[in-house]
């Protein structure tokens, strides 16, 4: 382990914050864009939260993120629209976006928007929970830069393209569930890159397709691979989820998709010859009572959940409910801080220096 | 290989449909039950075809499936309803819902039905494909009899829940993913069984939930794997997907889910306590210009498609488009017939006799 520096949580927002207030971000905004961009680093999911932060800066500073965003609806009908960001941060586009959708889904039973001309939008799993306090099912997803090869592929075509989905409970708390559609996310690789330790098998394949467990081959023509790892272990079906949320969060909204989508660092350059514009998102509402009364289904959510928990395990282990880890590292967070590695810290140093702000 | 004997299309359309006509079901039905049925069969997953005939007349017998269900719609909204298939085949349930789900989308964008109180419903890949001559984006799920435990249990909680997605384009063919959500389905099972074969890693679990290949320890208290397999090459991908299937198929609409759901061989009775009605299915149509023009989007698909298509691959290998398989095989067999080992044969020749109906 290397070392950490704990931060308070409301300290960590302030800072966050004020820096993207400092690149001309709207209060409303700037608030709104640490809520979501700190979601991840409460629920444990530390490679999209603050530790991104100075990326989003270095895309502003390079005019490819855009601080004040004019986000519009340019296309609607009664349960879908598509939703224009404008080169915002994702951080602000999505969850607006996903504002308008649950209203969609009051009126119409469910609401579905695809979004283009956005950037990355933290994790998938905040815009679909915004849909729980409405007594609706949450979806959202994105494509991202291509990392990832489809079966029998040597090309990058895919990002690691999540897929959130959130549904209520009565009593029991909600099934939050929130995946990247790759064997492992690029975040667990980075993190093996740095410490020169193997990759288990099924991860990543080399520069002509074969198994790799050496994740510095990724940087080498290498490329993660999709849920399942090869065609034995079914990764023709990752493949497909891969496709899916690309086409829903791109092809529908008129985004990049497959190799066309702009990477986050800003020190590559967009593919020249743009299909679209930015990167999309899907995200759905589905209004519970729009299928029976809530409470009927709020009340068997809570009998799925129990059964599912209460299974008998392998010995040592027990089953978990999609969204119970997430939840338990955020009450320990908000109450003992958030634990910053030193890289990080030196980043957000660099930030406090240049605007002016400071995080202790 | 064993035996196999090649039997027309037509033939084997006009048997089934006429063994459904014995069973009691009106002539539209029967003859919609037997394209839906015989689909999987033309598109090569033999698990899913004819050779479920009987199974479906055992039901039948049983009692479990109504031939002349009164299938209703129990309550919806612009974008949504429920609908009770009234225990009738799921073969006949799912296009008639698909066929309302359709409908919806036309009024209001985007169309979703959650169906209760059905049966096995073919291959989902139908029901979605059914969206595109539309314009629209097809979805098809369903839950099914628990084979599948969730990563860390013992107990078999979850169905193979499949899930399928048609997707249209303008001069290439339709993007169709249709895939279960374990790493394999339960017909490859079934097969390596018969030839005493070993299983690779990753697809099942013994009664301790330790890796095995053995495949006759599914019947010992073993289990199929979630898509991913363990833990470590994301099996919680895997349980999510299946959980979300489950919940949006039987949850949703009051149907049975988890454990309860009741299974597809009728020697076997239905758990004895319901927690609803027979089993779920979860359909969706969205219409493309309820987002961009429709011509528009079709171009961008047929690029999407080509791009991967043509990507540089592994050696010998090349990177297939979802549904291109199947379509191949639609093709072959509907010009050279349709190969069924012996003991469909046998299992066609006691229906025959029984219904007086002759196959050739």
């Amino acid at each position: 382990m290397s070392e950490t520096f704990t931060v308070e949580y409301s300290k960590l927002f302030h800072f966050t914050e004020n820096v993207f207030l400092a690149m001309g971000c709207p209060e409303a905004d700037a608030k709104l864009a640490t809520e979501v961009l700190l979601s991840a680093d409460l629920r444990g999911i530390d490679s999209h939260g603050v530790a991104r932060l100075s990326g989003y800066v270095r895309l502003w500073e390079k005019e490819r993120i855009n601080a004040k965003p004019n986000i519009k609806v340019v296309h609607e009908t009664p349960s879908t629209a598509v939703v224009d960001g404008d080169k915002g941060l994702g951080l602000v586009v999505a969850p607006r976006a996903m504002k308008f959708v649950i209203e969609k889904a009051k009126n119409a039973g469910t609401g579905w928007v695809s979004v283009k001309n956005s950037n990355h939008f933290g994790i998938a799993g905040y815009h679909a929970m915004m849909a729980l306090s409405h007594d609706m099912i949450g979806l959202a997803m994105t494509n991202a830069s291509p990392l990832v090869a489809p079966t029998y592929s040597l090309e990058r075509l895919l990002g690691t393209n999540p897929i959130a989905v959130a549904v209520p409970a009565l009593t029991q708390p909600p099934f939050v569930a929130d995946f990247a559609t790759t064997t492992a996310a690029n975040g667990k690789l980075e993190i093996l890159q740095r410490k020169n330790a193997e990759a288990p098998t099924g991860w990543i394949q080399n520069n002509i397709g074969k198994v790799s467990t050496n994740p510095h081959e990724l940087k080498d023509g290498g490329a993660l691979l999709p849920l399942g790892g090869d065609r034995e272990h079914g990764s023709h079906k990752g493949y497909c989820l891969g496709s899916i949320v690309d086409i829903f969060s791109a092809v529908l909204s008129g985004a990049n998709y497959g190799p066309w989508v702009p990477p986050f660092v800003a020190f590559l350059n967009p593919p020249a010859h743009p299909v679209g514009d930015g990167i999309g998102h899907f995200l759905g509402a589905m209004r519970i009572d729009a299928f029976r009364p809530a409470d009927e289904f709020k009340k068997h959510m809570d009998n799925w959940i129990a059964t599912f928990r209460n299974a008998k395990s392998v010995e040592g282990e027990k089953v978990l409910i999609p969204g119970d880890p997430e939840r338990d590292m955020e009450s320990k967070r908000l109450q003992f801080g958030i634990p910053l590695v030193v890289s990080v810290m030196d980043d957000l140093s660099e930030l406090g220096k240049r605007f002016g702000v400071n995080l202790v």
